[in-house]
This record gives C-alpha cells, structure tokens and sequence, in this order.
C-alpha cells in the first residue's frame, strides 16, 4: 500500500513529499493511521547525515500517534479503531538478556530504529512517522490512555517522555530525592514534569534566565542560572541524581561537584563533539557517577505512558503542518520552541508548500 | 612522649630520621606500638610534595599494624596488649550524614588523614606510621583477628585492602559476577584476591605478559594482556564490574566498551594528567557508569579484616627496613616490588643508614 510521506533523498536536500511503500500486516502486525507526530533533534541529525549512515530515502519521525486501522491473525493486544503510539523502536532480536527483560532498547543484537533501521524489505530500511501510515509488530506497539483532545501532546512522549522517564525511574526519584535537570528543552521540560510528578525536589539548571519562569511553571522547585557561580555553589554536593539533556559539548565537572556521596549524574546524549574530560576526583572523593541513559524499554515505555496519563502529563507543543518542517527545523536549532514541534499528519495530504 | 621516626623535612630532601612528639591518651585515645607499616605510592607523592599541600616535616604512613600499650578511660573496645591496625584515617567529624552511616571516609567535613591532615595539637598535622608508636581515637582502631605470624602481611589491607574490598562490596562483586581488576599492583593484587574469595568469575588486566602466572597464582580465572586487541576483543560487553587501579592517564574507552549492559567502572585513582575524555557513547548504549571509590568506612574496614582473616587472605609483601626506605620508593616507581613492601618497624631504633 503506498501511503504519502515526507522525506529527503539527500543530506543536502531539503525534505519533500514522496509517496512510500507499507507492507500488507503480517500475522503479528498492527496498521496504523498516524495522526501526529513529534518532531525530535535525531531527526534533523539524521535527515541531514549529520551523524552520518543515514540511508535515503529518509523519511523521520519516531514519536507516532494514531489509531489501529488493521490488525494480523495473531495480533491480541490490539483492535481496529484503538489509539496507539509508537516510539523510537519497531524491531530487536527478541531473545538476547536484554531484550529478555524488556530492556529492547540495549538489545545486545542490535535495535531496529523506527527510521533509518536496516530491514530486508525494501528499500532496505525503515521509513518513519512524518507519513500517512505505518506497519509495526504488535510488540513495538503503545496503548495510549490520555484523553483524546490531549493526543497531538502525547506524541513527543514516546522519545523526550521516555528517555527521561527511564533514567528517572532507575536512578529512583521520588520523595525525599533531589534531582537536578540540566538542559530546559524537549527532554528537560518532560524531566522536569516527570520527576516533579514522582515527588522529588526538582531543580532546573538552565543557561537562560528567561526561561526561569517557564521551569517554575513546568514543577520545578527551584531555577537556578548555571551561569551564575553563586546560585550554582549554593547548590554544591547536594544532589541524589542529576539529568543532563544537553547534547552540545560542556563542562561536566559543574554538575558533579553538585551531587551528593553516592549521587549520580546521567547523561542522555552523545555530543558530536566530546565533552571536556572530567574531574575524577569529583567521582572519587564522593562514590559519584557519571552514566549514560538510552530511551527505554518496551514495558517501561508503556509504564510512562500510564503514569503520564495519570498524572496528567503531556509534552508542550507546537503544532505544525508538515510543509512548515524545514522552518521547525531552523527553530529548534534556534531552541525557538517551548517545547517540541508536533507535526499534524493530516496536511500530507496537501502535498508540497505553496 | 618522644618516639623515633622517619620522614622528610621538605620535598626535595630524602627522608632521615627523626624525632616526634606523641600525645598522651587522652579518655578516648588507644597508644598503639607500630610493629609494621605498608607502603603507599601517596607516602612517595606526599612526601615529595607532588600533589602540594604537603606539611613538614612529613612522616608518612597509613597502613600500620601493631600492639596496644595504653588505653585511656573511656576505651571499651580495645586492651593493652591487643593486636590493631590503624589505616588511612584518624578523624572525622562524626556528626555528618556520611559519619552517621559509618562512611567517614567522605566525611563532608572533610575527614583527618594518618600523615598530613591538619589537626590543633603540634606541630599542626599529623604524622604516620614510620614511627615507633602512634596514638590514636578508638574510633578510628581496629581489631586484627589474622594470626600474628601473618602480621606484616596484614598491613597492606588498612590500606591497599579496603580500597578494593569497598567497591567490590558496594558494586556487589560475587558468585556470578564477572569482575575485570584492571592493574597488578598493590591495589590490584588485592583486589583479585578479594573478589576471588567473594566467589566472583575474575579477569585480571596488565599491560605485564610476566604478570601473567603470579595473576592466576593471586586468583584470577583470566588473564587478559591489555596491549592485545584480540584478547581485548574476546571480552567485549561482558563485564558487571571492572576496578580499575591504574592511577597514571590512561584511555578509559577500552574498559567501558567491556562493560555489559548496567556495568560500572570503578576509578580508584585521580591521576596526575587527566585521562583522555571517555567516550559517552559506550555508557549511554548500555546504562553503564563510570564511578570513583575512596578507601572505605571504618565498619567496613573491620568487616574487611575479618572477611580476609576468614578466607587467609593477607598481602603479597617484601619487608624492608626503614633504611631502605628511599630504594624501595624507587623501585616501587618502576613496578618492581610484587606487591607491597613493608617496613620493619623494630629497624627504626638503628637510626640512620650505615
């Protein structure tokens, strides 16, 4: 089934439309209508080959609203006309220890990413969410709880929600816990809510003052302007777990010196280029760590689901309509947007700008 | 109370002997006659005042063995005549959250060193244990259960031992676990033989091919040649825990990359030039961390020594005598001591070398 889609067939090209190729649902395959998706810094990483092995034609988008519009002969978690989510994972090996605990995301065989995920079919890889429809085994399928009128905000959950969601969770916020969020942006401002609703002590570190009410609005208990050394010294050794959400190349010794014996600092990204090496001695002297997070699992995925929809949580969003992408594309880089893009796919339809 | 002893009186002059002043015990204090003392490669580099800071004169000193011959009124956990240890601390502030739960070793306060921490009494810091007789805060004393021909043998644990046992215990080294020791020297002899007697499966790592038998002689199952690629290779993603005794720069990436999913590398050094910045890409694919250990608490120093009484564990040592004191930090320079040297303490009453 050929579904309208938009894509790049070059790094140095801009997107476009372009009509894609789904297959017809295996037995243990869901089809779903997208209706949103979110608009993620992979994407752009990717589509542009920024970190390079992107494969074209490139079609991004792994934070995928929808509903179920056909379901395989094996398929028993879903029915036609459900709504559902699909995250940054459609496929992995299914038997490693990992995948076992449905730790999918660190499958010691290798993930299948939502795009630019080497299959057999054809063209070769996979094609993502900024596409009318997509074809997914049942296993890399979210049941989404939320309200309806809140569906265009659940999007971004299935990438910033849970990527800050996971570490949260495994590093143990909640009550009498003190977690700092570095980084108010689209993962910083779901820690923020997140961790906030887990009961902790969230303070917010962000190089922009005028961001300090935003944080204050989003749970944080406390801002602090991590360019200003007094309000950061205040803060020394007092920290359980610190997430870090910046990708750009910085100074991490500012942020282990603030956590506690035994406190944990994680960070969620992979600059391009390395972060300054760090202070050890701030590890040692202290039982600290630095740790590196990556999503998370299937299960946990749908857990974050629920608890944000218990809690009432959804992304701040921006809707665009796919034509407006490019333009998205310039304001993220800006970090011109509060907080993520999401992407109404109903004007596919429309085919290219004006 | 005037006893003899060896140190230094500025960092560039060879140590010599000299005389200094013990306290009388005060209610809490335990004098203790220092039968034997390990050397420590920070004895060298405080002493030469490579890491500045150091006060003179300098007595080194901070793994010390010996027989209590006074106690004073209020000492209930030790006798005249009992075997103790003292290690690399003699003072905390004991009302901290990391004193209360028995860790003084971050004491957030800062805790008080054997040699070099600064205290009120003269001459302004404390000296260590190449010296005839210390006195001491019960407190910080511990019970020696080793039989007493194995004494000397035992000095290294106050030291090089509880360095290891601390994040083998806290990082949950045991039947099951795969443990890389990265390093055989002080540290590292001890930490194989300790993670052998915890039950773990234990991978020794040297840049030393001739390191290779006495590896599997301290209880290492494998032994892996850290300059060959291939043995490297063979041990990709495997690791629960690696210890990492290397204190010199060195590239972290090797060792992380080893590491199984939740793996964490423990640093037990800050090295003099920082380490090449790690790659944190091998710890956000794989929730890994890389953590920092400090010594270890005073309870777990006394469950250490009973842990190594039990299982005959003590350190591999050359004795010396206290003359010999300037030859053996220069081949302890050049790695050539296996693993410890001790020093005769009964060699302080010569005086100064022939």
């Amino acid at each position: 089934m050929t579904v309208k889609a938009y894509g790049a067939y070059a790094g140095d090209k801009p997107l476009e439309p372009m009509a894609i190729e789904r297959r017809e649902p295996g037995p243990r395959d869901v089809r779903i209508a997208i209706a949103y998706c979110g608009v993620c810094h992979s994407d752009l990483h990717t589509v542009r080959d920024e970190w390079q092995g992107t494969l074209y034609p490139c079609v991004p988008g792994h934070e995928i609203v929808g509903t179920v519009t056909a379901v395989g002969g094996d398929v028993t978690r879903f029915a036609v006309g459900e709504t559902v989510g699909v995250g940054c994972l459609v496929g992995s090996c299914g038997h490693c220890g990992s995948c076992a605990e449905g730790l999918e995301n660190y499958c010691e065989n290798g993930w299948t990413g939502t795009y630019n995920g080497a299959i057999a079919e054809a063209p070769g890889h996979t094609l993502g969410g900024y596409s009318q429809a997509i074809v997914v085994d049942e296993h890399f399928v979210l049941k989404i709880r939320h309200p309806h009128e809140q569906l265009a905000a659940v999007a971004p959950l299935l990438c910033a929600g849970i990527t800050t969601y996971s570490p949260l969770r495994h590093w143990g916020a909640g009550p009498g816990k003190k977690v700092g969020v570095v980084g108010i942006g689209g993962l910083g401002h779901m820690a923020i809510k997140i961790a906030h609703a887990m009961g902790a002590h969230v303070v917010a570190f962000t190089s922009t003052a005028a961001k300090r009410q935003d944080a204050h609005d989003l749970g944080a208990d406390e801002v602090v302007i991590s360019r200003d050394a007094d309000e950061m010294a205040a803060h020394a050794g007092s920290f359980d777990l610190i997430i870090d959400s910046v990708a750009a190349s910085h100074d991490l010794d500012a942020y282990t010196a603030m956590l506690h014996r035994d406190g944990t600092l994680v960070l969620l990204g992979v600059p391009d280029h390395p972060h300054p090496t760090p202070n050890f001695g701030n590890l040692v002297f202290g039982r600290k760590t630095i740790a590196g997070s990556l999503i998370g699992g299937l299960p946990e995925t749908q857990e974050m689901l629920d608890f944000c929809a218990e809690h009432g949580i959804v992304s701040d969003i921006e809707m665009i309509a796919i034509q407006q992408i490019d333009e998205a594309y310039d304001r993220m880089l800006r970090s011109d947007v509060r907080y993520r893009f999401v992407i109404d796919n109903a004007t596919l339809e429309a085919g290219p700008a004006a």
